[in-house]
């Protein structure tokens, strides 16, 4: 038997101790694992799951310095005590399972110094994609290829609140209520609708894929705020949906410097990642000689989230039975890299824009947007007239490939001419 | 460093060594692994990668039986002398990768017995779905829930020439044949079109997913000969598109019988199996608490498939490195069970159904029709009467749930009827 120590009996701890406590029909290696010791913050709350009464203790630190505690699985969330009980954790030679992105995105570097002086496991499967098994495949199996690029739908909050404004027609301020009174929106949505959470998650994914530790405060990261409805409108008729998108990309072949950011996006109706809809998750990775796959499903809730940690509780088991309790770490389970990526400024992306213009003067304005544009070599794909609004005309442009610092250049000497009375909206296209 | 035995070194060998020979932006633990020996058929053909002369082989057998090498990756395919030289490897204690579905999913009962009694491992990751990681993800991440259902688009061949039938109205035998003209298909197209690979590879993700071996003559299985553009137009009239699904699952929670089966299906438009187009392919997999996953990507050719081999060779190096050469294998990644499972004879199928009829009196028929499908108990979600042909009125149905021994029942019944000139087709509904 194998111990296991659990910090935090919330949604998903209830659901990991839930699937620990129900082996039959699942793979028995589970049979071999024993919850010793729960950490809770009160013991006298009504709770889902039967546990021993000498299971549950409020003493924190009393289950992360147990001696009969082989493995530890934190699932308070937040940065604190959660880092530090980590830390003690490792410091007792307990492995660490954990569904925190943000400890991780922002205390990966002390944690896995520490874990791998230790040796011990830190798996974190849970942290990115819910019940998608993505942090595993990418660190076994994706590995082998040159990895060019990760885009990942990994906000569900985010991706609800979009799929429903282009499903109604409705406006973000709605869909976020509703998301609120329906639980799949928090109270202070921050977090999620400012990008905050896809950027603790796509810096995790970076580290895996790229083989370097990120600085989680240097990723670009916009939000879905000021997507409005009538964005959502006009990318649907040149053919693009709006996904809140986290991309870490090589930008050349040649160079190891990434572009690590989170924005809404324009994604073509025929990507794989546009019919990706609801609370559900997507990660794309593309890599050589592999080409694209993408990992699909359940981005959040009890169930998966509780899946993807005794996945990993179960990985540390399968270990520790046949390598016995040997201190050489599997190199594709732990994290030896120390380095930091190299990111480049997010003046030097190149990509595509999506800009729409309120004008006055609809023919004397498309001269100098061509004018404007050329002079900062931005080469435009598509300008359409799409409408009226309060008596301005609408322009929309769509450009090719084209350097971001270029493009703001651009737009800065845009929005000083005559003609022009303001740029309501400037997204980039996949 | 770890020394590699690879037998073969037709397309995905050649993919395969020139990962490993090429390891720069990969993986690092790439860099311990040498290709030793490498047993091909002829030394004097001219291949795409520089491998050291006295590193090929005409002497299959001496791969195999080298004291030095320690991973055996067997890429020839066929059975013989396949089967038999894994056998002998795994006899003189390698470990093995492979990518042969067909050996697997008829010989995997001896080879696992014979590599659970020599310690070591046998991974098949590009035995299914080409570069899509699926095979550890199910061993390793998915297992922790009740698998409900595996629903697979496993042959990008029958996928490609289904999909330029939909993009394209063209009838099946035009699409062979241009499929065979670039490259998609085989000139003996049998193993694809009829089903019989992507047979052996749901038996293989059944064995995995449900924990049992399984003999791969029950499964059941139809191929897509008998598609025609008439068909794929009228499903798509109803919002379906057609795809040859590989389907395992289990039809109660009560029991352990599964049903096994592969066949051309109608699949609902929204389904995210629906957009799954040409050459790729993608695996669902239904368990509690997950709900479902899909894993997307290539199906096929050198670089998936390579990507999918190596990832293997790079897992047991990982765990050599960090479990030096014990004889205990982790049971995530072995193979353990014995036992086959009990497969459930196709008339127990409970699945919707689409048929379409020729007849000659319309008012009649739907009468006739509904009798008869009312004496077995077989409820009609819609009946459409969609044209005539050749002055034969054309009518579709499409049932609810029902069992297929009834369903096929009233066919019978309604075969016999003055009315009805002929049944052109009969197929199932996800």
């Amino acid at each position: 038997m194998y111990n296991m120590g659990l910090l935090g009996l919330g949604t998903v701890g209830t659901g990991t101790a839930d699937i620990l406590l129900n082996t039959a029909g699942r793979n028995p290696l589970l049979q071999k694992i024993q919850i010793k010791k729960a950490g809770v913050r009160s013991l006298d709350k009504q709770r889902q799951v039967e546990l021993p009464a000498d299971v549950l203790t409020t003493d924190l630190e009393s289950v992360v310095t147990d001696p009969d505690i082989d493995i530890v699985v934190e699932l308070m969330g937040g940065l604190e005590p959660a880092r530090s009980l980590i830390l003690q954790a490792i410091a007792h030679g307990k492995h660490i399972v954990t569904a925190n992105k943000a400890v991780i995105a922002r205390y990966g570097d002390e944690i896995y110094t520490a874990a791998n002086e230790a040796g011990v496991y830190v798996l974190i499967e849970a942290a990115v994609g819910g019940g998608i098994p993505i942090i595993k495949p990418l660190k076994q199996s994706l590995g082998v290829n040159r990895i060019q690029r990760v885009i990942g739908i990994v906000n569900g909050t985010t991706n609800y609140i979009l799929t429903q404004m282009t499903a109604h027609g409705a406006d973000f301020a709605d869909v976020l209520k509703e998301a609120q009174e329906l639980g799949y929106a928090e109270a202070d949505p921050t977090a999620d609708v400012d990008g905050w959470d896809a950027a603790d998650k796509i810096s995790i994914l970076t580290s895996i894929a790229f083989a370097g530790r990120v600085k989680r405060e240097s990723v670009h990261c916009e939000g879905i705020r000021q997507i409005t409805a009538t964005e959502i409108n006009y990318a649907e008729k040149l053919g693009f949906v709006i996904k809140l998108l986290a991309i870490a990309e090589k930008m050349s072949l040649d160079s190891d410097e990434l572009q690590i950011r989170v924005h809404p996006t324009l994604v073509a109706k025929e990507h794989p990642l546009a019919s990706i809809n609801g609370v559900y998750n997507a990660i794309l990775v593309e890599g050589a000689p592999l080409g694209q796959v993408m990992f699909y499903g359940p981005g959040a809730g009890s169930g998966p989230t509780a899946s993807a940690v005794v996945s990993d509780i179960m990985n540390i088991v399968g270990i520790l039975e046949s390598s016995g309790k040997t201190k050489n770490l599997d190199p594709l389970l732990s994290c030896s890299h120390q380095h930091y990526c190299t990111l480049q400024p997010i003046e030097e992306l190149v990509t595509r824009f999506y800009a729409r213009f309120l004008c006055y003067d609809v023919p004397g304005v498309i001269g100098h947007l061509g004018t404007s544009f050329g002079n900062h070599q931005v080469s435009l794909e598509s300008v359409v007239q799409i409408g009226f609004k309060d008596k301005l005309a609408e322009i929309v442009v769509v450009t090719h490939d084209v350097k971001e610092g270029n493009f703001r250049k651009a737009l800065a000497e845009i929005e000083s001419l005559d003609a022009i009375q303001s740029i309501p909206s400037v997204l980039r296209v996949l």
